[in-house]
């Protein structure tokens, strides 16, 4: 089973060894409840304490700043509706692109749905939001700009260094989400160009169930009870994965990303590359054309290579991602997302492409098959 | 720093040998993405549908009933809001009561301020909240009741059993939440008696980050992401806790709880036992009068013996449980709440009353103190 290429880094991670070790350390030592007011309980409250500085270090925020969340959807999902709400009064007025997480476009649908009014920026066929077009869309009633850093599907890099000096010149007092969960020590992150910035653990080597929302802004909770994560987030703060989620940041593998990303690039140029114009060498979405996704993915997982039809977290459908880059269905039905870590080699795109050139050899073209 | 006493289980529990294993092991074999649609992704799914089961049987339910949350607080946040906006349009009217977790007051708090009117129902003198308090409570425009199974301060038992019963023979379609973080795998919960169960895994020996509400309704989520737990909780599935927590209920460790209980009771009789009529054997709680909570469990912290002056869940404060049963503050100022587990002995409640003889020989009481 070990002998399998793994190309689907953009929708989970193999956990880092020293992150499950760290769990293990965690659960076995400070397991005490972090509220407890007894040695156990403040043995692992300064775990948490000491994890809290990793993840504010790793985005030049305040240790004050970071709350811990479930994941990427909850972090996201708080920041929407904490911005939404906390600032209705001044306007209703909500900006994103039409490529974000569904994470992000569910709550703002929602919050459309309660009366809030939306422009959806659309990358077109450059790929990425620019800074003029959100320039253009802020106005004066806008309270929230929701943003990610790195779409998850094309590794697009969307302009998000300047939003909050257009919000500032458009005279608004909208607050700035950003959704960076893909970008998270992929790129520099660093507070201060955001009010709200999401991460998770699981896209770089943690845990899943673990996440963070970072933020110098008040938050208006979406799970209320006991008042932890001062009172931004109840429930038990699960110490052992946010120990896992540290040792993830603090042991962070590095490598060439860029040589791999060009070795990749070259080698699948026969292809259609689905690239934006300003990118992230991460992931590299590209269509092998009359091969629908789907039929090329399990080929592909017959040869032991695992990818991804678009982003695992919506099983089937039309990427709204591609859609929204002004691909037509014909390329957008059959592309392919590859996407890196440290554990790639330059042998696993030789093996990649291979593949790709069996699967044509032996699979029936869809238009071929429609005549 | 291993040789220490933990009687305080109701806050949180040393995970199970088994379970940091099972969690390991997914990390290591299962990390998938269970959205993915290979083999790697397929496998993780695999062990999150035996995970499934293991939860749907340890409740009576079906595997489609268990919805994985992030712990309890989620898991009862959901259900409140849940019941209470899917059904509004029927009625306004909720019952609980005074001495829930704060993870259920807080919502309904909530509600009440946006219009809803609340019935808190108060457990007085006999400790719990019977069948007859129900019944006199419930109206026709009750939409929701919320009551917890056990107590997590006092272990009281409430007159679970036949709300369903109660609702019906008042003509109302309200639906019934339990609480069930602190009586799962203690005393026998079937999903046929209620509408909506939570569940938590470090309660049980498990994971800290993961719980489930177990419910045959329609689920409102509050998390809106990728549609994951079939929309009703978006978000990347956590496999691994997942199988940290099934790991738990499969491998619960039994042990004569009602022995322990009544020998710690015998024990701490010179103390003022605060004892409901209707009570579980794995909390007792009782008060050492003239002498405060918190002073005492730094007393007994000392003596390596480790305990509650009241819910782990919020810090400080005075117990809004044991004031629901109409205990003086003199009482509730002076309460410990000691909880159980299968590693407790009767060696540990021995040690225990010595410590307390011992505190209080070189302790300065209270009403001494203040003269």
């Amino acid at each position: 089973m070990e002998d399998f290429i793994y190309l689907d880094n953009a929708a989970t991670t193999r956990p880092l060894k020293c992150v499950t070790e760290a769990q293990t350390e965690a659960q076995n030592s400070f397991w005490g409840n972090p509220a407890s007011l007894y040695s156990l309980g403040l043995a692992a409250a300064r775990e948490l304490s000491n994890a809290r500085t990793v993840l504010a270090n790793a985005v030049g925020a305040n240790t004050g700043n970071v709350y811990f969340t479930s994941g990427g959807t909850e972090s996201n999902n708080t920041a929407i509706f904490s911005a939404a709400y906390s600032l209705k009064r001044r306007g209703k007025h909500i900006v994103t692109t039409a490529f974000e997480h569904p994470s992000v476009l569910n709550p703002i649908k929602k919050l459309e749905s309660e009366g809030f009014t939306v422009t959806y920026l659309s990358p077109e066929k450059k790929g990425y939001v620019s800074e003029e077009q959100i320039a253009a869309a802020v106005r004066e009633d806008t309270i929230l700009v929701s943003i990610m850093a790195q779409n998850n599907e094309t590794g697009a890099l969307n302009d998000v260094k300047t939003v909050k000096q257009i919000i500032k010149a458009a005279g608004s007092s909208a607050l700035f989400h950003c959704d960076g969960v893909q970008a998270f020590l992929k790129m520099p992150l660093c507070l201060r160009d955001f009010d709200f910035l999401s991460v998770s653990a699981h896209k770089v080597g943690g845990p899943k169930g673990i996440g963070a929302l970072i933020t110098s802004q008040k938050v208006v909770p979406l799970l209320l009870g006991g008042g932890q994560e001062k009172g931004a987030r109840s429930g038990t703060v699960p110490v052992p994965l946010i120990c896992g989620f540290a040792a993830a940041v603090q042991n962070q593998p590095k490598f060439d990303v860029l040589a791999l990303y060009e070795y990749a690039k070259e080698k699948l140029a026969g292809y259609t590359l689905n690239l934006p114009q300003k990118t992230s060498p991460y992931i590299l979405n590209f269509s092998v054309q009359n091969y629908k996704s789907e039929t090329l993915l399990h080929y592909l997982e017959k040869e032991n290579i695992f990818v991804s039809s678009g982003s695992a977290c919506a099983r089937g459908g039309q990427s709204h991602v591609l859609k929204s880059m002004g691909l037509s269905s014909d390329i957008s039905d059959s592309a392919i997302r590859i996407s890196f870590n440290y554990e790639n080699t330059k042998q696993d795109i030789d093996r990649l492409c291979a593949a790709l050139e069996k699967a044509q050899s032996e699979l029936i073209p869809v238009k071929r098959n429609k005549r």
